[in-house]
């Protein structure tokens, strides 16, 4: 990782910290006022405004307004960006071929540049849906623990609500949260909300956490704060490229 | 315009950078490590890796991976981010109800953090293609000047094609650069280069930009470095929310 931040550059700065970004295989990030053009399918103009301009080291380039999930002008990978100065000002000019297309922003004013050598080797893995997961364990509560009893799916509270609400074979109340993923912090921090709310009456209150797997750092994290854990592997990942289905939404 | 810049932030230090940034309606730019989750029509996972993260005022919640041209997680405006510290890292939350949904990011490490309290007033207009002007101006050359004639359209040079090369009534060689969208320096800079080429074998070789219009500034580049503009209003910008269309590639 290499992260650099500049505020204010001048063109020549600029250009500058671009051109090593390009060359580096870098992120280029862009706050600035800037006009846009488009030339390739159509023609079209962006006036002047202030926005984030985002260039990948695989030619993609992103126009953001201040606004909206999409970018107002783009480019995706598989062309090149390049930066150069101009008439006194900077110039992002983003282009490829098949079909003929170029993004040009001319750089008015840059308020902030940040060059970020980012390396990510995960992908995006989705799974199914909860629902099938809550029905599994409505109708099978042992799987979580031997005389488990549901008394309650998705009770109400003030911070959202419980997936199950159960008891266990001494009559201690249970406090179950569901999750179709592995389970990170973040659930574990929503469960031992969950508990709160109980504990102000009960101080027996269980917590449980039931998750597909979780790493030991989260399972530490509830072993620490008296929260337990319960693996269900059948409910695994398994990863679907989801990331593709889930963007046609763009 | 506002902008902070902060390098390597602790948990307490971004949190109240972006409780700052929502509050002032500001975008948020984050690069960092980081693993995110999503809860709505399914569920997913994306593991640890190097990435960027962009937060804007209308809930808009961006999560862009060094490659692609598409966000690998998003919610779109209309919901709410927050920012809080769990376990001692920085979480990022981007919310929404109908239909309820959640993107979580949990900050492992964070690298660089921007605040861009951004005001952008403009609206992308897209016109038609240029080869309509093209057909138009080979049919009708006295258009650009009585007596013009076209030798050739699209002819090849080394910086790319010349749109037209024509000849005017006193036989001087015309190189015409013609824009479907407002002139712009960068069609200036275009247009410069091309004559460059000539110039090297004809010092009285003229250069024409052709458009709906240009600004004041434009005109004034063209005409101090001898070159000329002729404006086409009849093909003035038609604003056309082409946005939306062109995103449908999203």
């Amino acid at each position: 990782m290499v992260l650099e931040q500049l505020e204010s550059p001048d063109p020549d700065a600029f250009v500058e910290a671009a051109k090593t970004a390009f060359r580096n295989g870098a992120m280029l990030t862009v706050e600035a006022e800037c006009e846009v053009e488009y030339e390739g399918r159509t023609s079209g103009y962006l006036g002047p405004g202030e926005r984030i301009l985002v260039a990948k080291p695989d030619g993609t380039f992103l126009v953001h307004q201040p606004t909206g999930h999409k970018p107002v002008n783009w480019m995706p990978g598989g062309g090149s960006v390049s930066a150069r100065v101009s008439e006194g000002e900077a110039v992002l000019l983003a282009r490829r071929s098949n079909p003929t297309e170029r993004v040009e922003a001319r750089i008015h004013e840059c308020y902030g540049l940040t060059r970020f050598d980012a390396t990510d080797g995960a992908t995006y893995e989705e799974s199914g849906t909860e629902a099938e997961m809550h029905e599994y364990i409505a109708e099978n509560p042992d799987v979580l623990e031997e005389g488990l009893r549901i008394v309650e799916h998705e009770r109400e509270t003030k911070y959202g609500f419980i997936d199950f609400y159960a008891v266990d074979g001494d009559g201690t109340p249970v406090v179950v949260e569901v999750k179709r993923i592995q389970a990170t912090l973040n659930h574990f921090d929503q469960l031992q909300r969950y508990v709160s709310l109980y504990e102000e009456t009960n101080d027996d209150v269980r917590g449980m956490l039931v998750a597909p797997s979780a790493s030991e750092r989260v399972k530490r994290a509830l072993r620490d704060n008296g929260l337990e854990f319960v693996g269900l592997s059948e409910f695994g990942l398994d990863a679907k490229g989801s990331t593709e289905a889930k963007l046609t939404d763009f």
